[in-house]
């Protein structure tokens, strides 16, 4: 497996673009993407678990059930998310891309994401319709342009291709996401769309897609907030022309390891960059019990507010990492607990058998003081593993949500 | 019931000061409570559910089993939790109050705020727990000297009492408490110490410190990080002369209630006064199914960064607060559920049968600019209410705890 450009457009078949519209009144950027396939692909679909749905999600909901889809229309802007005729809205934005693409609307997925309450306008896009299709490419231009179009407070894009054999048969697989606020295991506002020209049943893509997500996508979490939007989607071309995996085996393993590969380095990328983040926080927990007992404690070190300040700070501050484990809800013991600071700069035990240690703390803040660094957590008492992603907790994440409508 | 003066020193029988002992080296305030009774009280406590407890927890709970205590030693600083020789150093603490006092190690309390993972050593206190012995006074001064000397990152006292009748005999109850960070449902670093000279019997003293704290303590949020320290603690003299409450009743329901306004004011003051806050938050979830419901609703809300920073920035973002309760995980009609700001400056409906309203944002930001904010959410489909208190995430959450040990 290596990594190559181009994003959703490296699969064979698949084209993509994004353009300004004009879907929010002053936003200047790119705010509108389309990605469309020569012909109609097997695809499955993750979304927010969140009890308030967007409007758009509902409707991909009804889309896949039969399992195809061509083509996803996105905005950013306006989330259509409690919005008056969200659901109206959402059918036009299928409609104008169906009618563009010339393809029917039941092969066409729709995302919003933006500013929640606000009512979103289709004028704009059935005017820039015509001008999106017709730019449409399988170059990376294409794909890096409908990346744009879906950021919203992103600083940085989310866009990575990989290609891999199944069989001896080359396979491209790519996707591109956004974040970078609302981000939480379980899918914050992320957006995040995969194309692969595998050839693959739906029920093994639908599989895949949910056995990678878990591990990547549902390990990360910038601020604990699961927005109304979240969309994960993935659409498989066939055109790879590997025979059709429709059942569990060595072909699915390959793709399922391309697949999670890449949704692990969309999902880190998706933390590193959560709004206003200065690190990138990794916890792992390892010797632990039970792999649900280690995500469970992962995930409450990367969301407590103060460990993540503490971060913000280069402070080393065990306490706050010993304190997240023992409120996460499980049962170990404190007694035998590690604790490390690892970064490029070094490596630091901070805690042994449950007490602090007293530790050089220039080279802990030399180690924290890295835009990536890792809490490493020894329970000492079993086999499981697990890694999850997270940011630190700035001003600057204050200072973007405090004025996040206008 | 009317609210008095005199905090812990208000009940019959109660003395309290605080002094500088040099827990920290370096902190130059107040760092070291004692109050005492004089006599031994029935007492009961409430502690942290955090996996990782404080050694003082640990020992409070065991001096505890009996039902008596008299005194409360405690000192900032130095949390006395991960710590190397924790329990010894907890019992040595409990030891120099007790021979300072005449009286036995099982009556005496311990706590301990501030750093986690630092032995806390003891000298200083041997040192100058004469000094704080022969200070011990029952006017309002005592009071408040106990009260400075368990702050911590908190800008505010923390204090209030009240008289009422039982049975025609006046009845005091007084309380201080710190926060101010790690402040979260099933409590936060808060340190509460009750004391009252109604005669009241062991268990219905538990019974109704623990009817109380879930009302209020458990009903507040700064961060949704729960320390290793959390401790409530009601000391009953007896001295009020009423009849020993030892069942319910009318004269336990006058306790209850004037013991559950009093821990609302001092949790409603520990959220405003959470690390950095500029705002109260209090969100109330109307007319739910079930109380459980409108608490989960309610937490959900006042937990979620988003809406928090958003309040920092004066913003009516009402798709934060339909998103919070969203993903609080419960069972509602997003499509039902009206929201509205509310505060000194007015009342603003920004969400109405689950779509957002256009509605005149100079009136909102007037409204949000109030130090104290209600949310008020009606779910329209039942009759229970419940609210919960929280505060704004601002820059100077982040800077206290980017730099917190130093």
């Amino acid at each position: 497996m290596k990594y190559t450009e181009g994003g959703v457009t490296a699969a064979k078949g698949f084209r993509a673009y994004g353009i300004h519209a004009g879907v929010k009144a002053g936003r200047e950027k790119e705010d509108l993407a389309l990605i469309a396939c020569d012909l109609p692909c097997n695809a499955a679909g993750l979304f927010t678990r969140n009890r308030v749905k967007a409007s758009p999600v509902l409707l991909d909901i009804e889309t896949l059930r039969n399992g195809q889809a061509q083509a996803i229309i996105a905005n950013s802007g306006i989330a259509n998310a409690c919005a008056p005729n969200g659901m109206k809205h959402a059918e036009e934005m299928q409609t104008i891309a169906a009618e563009a693409l010339g393809i029917s609307n039941d092969l066409v997925l729709v995302s919003s994401t933006g500013v929640i309450g606000q009512e979103l306008f289709t004028e704009c896009m059935k005017e820039h319709i015509g001008d999106l299709t017709a730019k449409l490419t399988d170059t990376p231009e294409g794909s890096d342009l409908a990346e744009k179009a879906i950021m919203t407070t992103d600083t940085v894009k989310k866009e990575f291709a990989v290609e891999f054999e199944i069989s001896g048969k080359p396979v491209r697989l790519g996707g591109i996401a956004k974040g970078s606020g609302m981000i939480h295991p379980n899918m914050g506002t992320m957006l995040a769309y995969l194309t692969t020209d595998c050839a693959i049943s739906v029920p093994m893509l639908k599989k895949a897609l949910k056995a990678a997500c878990d591990v990547s996508f549902n390990r990360i979490s910038v601020d604990g907030d699961t927005s109304t939007n979240d969309s994960l989607i993935i659409l498989a071309s066939g055109l790879a022309e590997n025979e059709m995996i429709a059942a569990e085996g060595e072909d699915y393993d390959q793709f399922l390891a391309a697949l999670t590969d890449l949704c692990v380095n969309l999902a880190r990328a998706m933390a590193k960059d959560g709004e206003g983040a200065k690190h990138l926080i990794t916890c792992t927990v390892r010797n632990a019990e039970s792999e649900e007992k280690a995500e469970v404690l992962a995930k409450s070190v990367i969301r407590s507010p103060l460990t993540k300040a503490a971060i913000f700070g280069c402070d080393a501050n065990c306490g706050r990492v010993m304190c997240a484990l023992g409120y996460a809800g499980e049962n170990f013991d404190p007694d035998r607990t590690d604790i490390r600071f690892v970064s490029k700069a070094g490596s630091i035990e901070v805690v042994k058998d449950g007490l602090g240690l007293v530790f050089d703390e220039d080279l802990a803040e030399r180690i924290l003081s890295e835009d990536e660094v890792l809490i490493d957590v020894d329970l000492k008492e079993g086999g499981s593993e697990v890694t999850c992603w997270g940011c630190d907790l700035t001003y600057d994440y204050v200072k973007i949500n405090g004025d996040y409508r206008t």
